[in-house]
């Protein structure tokens, strides 16, 4: 059996148990899980329409040569001076009305009314709850793809710690960062460096501020090595932490740690956020906790599944996500530590070989 | 006037003639055009809100901070570990409910459809038809820099015509090209290279073959310079054009020239490429020009207008967009030619200073 074959028949097996009768996924990640490829995402409309017993694949003509190549799915094409409406029609027939149709939630808004539009009585669902759903396993060589990535990344940080001095600006400390993980082969995804008081803002735009001795400084950087994304925090100081920072650094890391031992196949995912923001809040910090405590990463640098403070996902042996809380206190400074792990039957898998403790330069 | 509230007013002005209640953007080209902005696109719901009094946006407060910074619009925040819902309620029901929702149709399915649920009785339309046909007609600013992307896309298109000769692999010739893009600042966006056969393919997949002599090959190239896109086709051939390259080469110019003086202010977008259509299906080519005469070019590389052979819309003076006719033969080879334009009173000026005729190298 193929691989793509294989993908079909778990997904088909997936929506036969939630009574889901038609998935339509765009030019992206959950296709890319199936078909090893998707074509770059423009506004042709492009669906890979998986139904209960057959899949098709509408593909403007211009792009059957490379679609046809990728994939055994058979393809209904539409030529760009004519649009796709009666070829959408002609395989939305030939898949069947179906009661439930599973979209992918991160499509085009107009590659998804159309669908809809096409089917009047059905009701939609999104495809992160049943490709997602698969897609948060992973197999042995996706883990040896994000490991790859995630020493990377710790390069990447080890350069990016290296550059922290007094007067240098974010950004010259984020091109280090990025110079780093260009010389790895890595395209850079992000690199924030958010010092002193920026380390307030948990998503800070790098800017011109310049270094002071004195400073922590948040590093959070991500990059692709063969496709494959990292994402990991660390935290760094220059010359000497902030005053008041030890404590606080001692909170987040107790957090991440009841994070991790609350990450146990079976687990539901709010239990892993409960557990990491129960110790912020004990300690009194808990209004300058402000985000989940962590999202999966695997084709995507966020994927399923969340860990939120409101998620019932149960966690499974296999899967990968990021635990990482934080403190940000305006006008002083944040702190945030993260990991990714692959959740093993003992418990979470760190994949940095990097320790969390604060970095003094 | 700030040109953010410029922007809200046009956008209003259009609202009213078209009877749109409510306009909601993604972050993506349509929202950039209002702000000179947009956050990188990830799952986390975000949203600018234009209402017929007042605009919103909806945005996770970690990254409010950067929002907060490009816009004046007041923002209505959500915690990640909560969810968007009552914050996304919050903010319809200050705009209040309309009967008509303009929706961003490039944003995703999952951003669109909880607002489209949250108005129960609202119809929807897509931006398109109206942020987007405002960002048709471009600036003295935004042509200055479509030239500037332009030139550089010139001298990639040199470096790529240069590099051609027996025994170069495609891929080859691609590198040489994305080298001369980068050499000069600009990011690819990509750089197509289909030799012999391979050129009867519109959107062939550069790979490994090597030229020979006697090829012909499609060169269509495209790069990102301050943000700005470019996008041009040329043809060169290894030493010789093949058999009967000539005779069709002077049908796809002349299909060319005829698109370009159908183009006037006042014509409608079908009559260009019924007048570039006309010319290959007079010379019994037509079942081999298997896509549409041209795109639209700002902020994105394809964006309205689209010149299709349905397309009412109406060209106005101030447009841009690409006209490329092409005649594609399975097993010989295939033969585009694309100009970027902005319209002009008098008709098209060509943003490109380099020839069409074909490179013999």
């Amino acid at each position: 059996m193929s691989r793509e074959t294989e993908k079909l028949a778990r997904i088909r097996a997936e929506m036969k148990a939630q009574g889901v009768g038609l998935v339509a996924l765009g030019p992206g990640a959950h296709m890319h899980w199936v078909l090893d490829w998707h074509p770059h995402p423009d506004e042709r409309p492009t669906l890979l329409l998986i139904g209960a017993e057959e899949a098709l694949a509408l593909v403007p003509s211009v792009n059957a040569e490379q679609f046809g190549a990728a994939t055994s799915v058979p393809l209904e094409t539409w030529r760009d001076e004519e649009g796709p409406e009666a070829a959408l029609a002609r395989a939305l027939d030939r898949l069947g009305a179906p009661e439930v149709v599973a979209l992918d939630e991160t499509m085009r808004t107009d590659f998804s009314l159309p669908v809809l539009a096409a089917l009047p009585g059905a009701r939609h669902v999104y495809a992160g709850a049943l490709v997602g759903k698969l897609r948060m396993v992973k197999d042995a060589e996706e883990y040896a793809a994000l490991k790859a990535s995630a020493r990377a990344n710790d390069k990447a940080m080890q350069a990016g710690i290296a550059a922290l001095r007094p007067g240098v600006t974010e950004k010259e400390v984020a091109q280090a960062i990025q110079d780093a993980f260009a010389a790895q082969g890595a395209q850079v995804a992000f690199a924030l460096c958010a010092s002193g008081p920026n380390g307030a803002y948990p998503h800070h735009s790098t800017g011109s501020r310049k270094l002071e001795s004195g400073d922590s400084v948040v590093l959070d950087i991500g990059a692709k090595l063969a496709g494959w994304p990292s994402d990991m925090t660390r935290m760094g100081a220059v010359g000497a932490a902030p005053e008041g920072y030890d404590e606080v650094h001692a909170v987040v890391e107790a957090a991440l740690e009841a994070g991790m031992k609350a990450a146990r196949p079976g687990a539901r995912a709010h239990e892993v956020d409960d557990a990491a923001r129960g110790v912020i809040e004990a300690a009194g910090y808990g209004e300058y906790f402000v985000h989940r405590t962590g999202h999966g990463l695997g084709l995507e640098v966020h994927e399923p599944p969340y860990l939120t403070s409101a998620s019932e996902e149960v966690l499974e042996e296999g899967m990968v996500f990021s635990i990482e809380p934080g403190i940000y206190i305006p006008g002083r400074f944040g702190i945030r530590l993260e990991e990714i792990v692959i959740l093993r039957a003992e418990g979470p898998e760190i994949l940095s070989e990097l320790p969390r403790a604060l970095a003094v330069v």
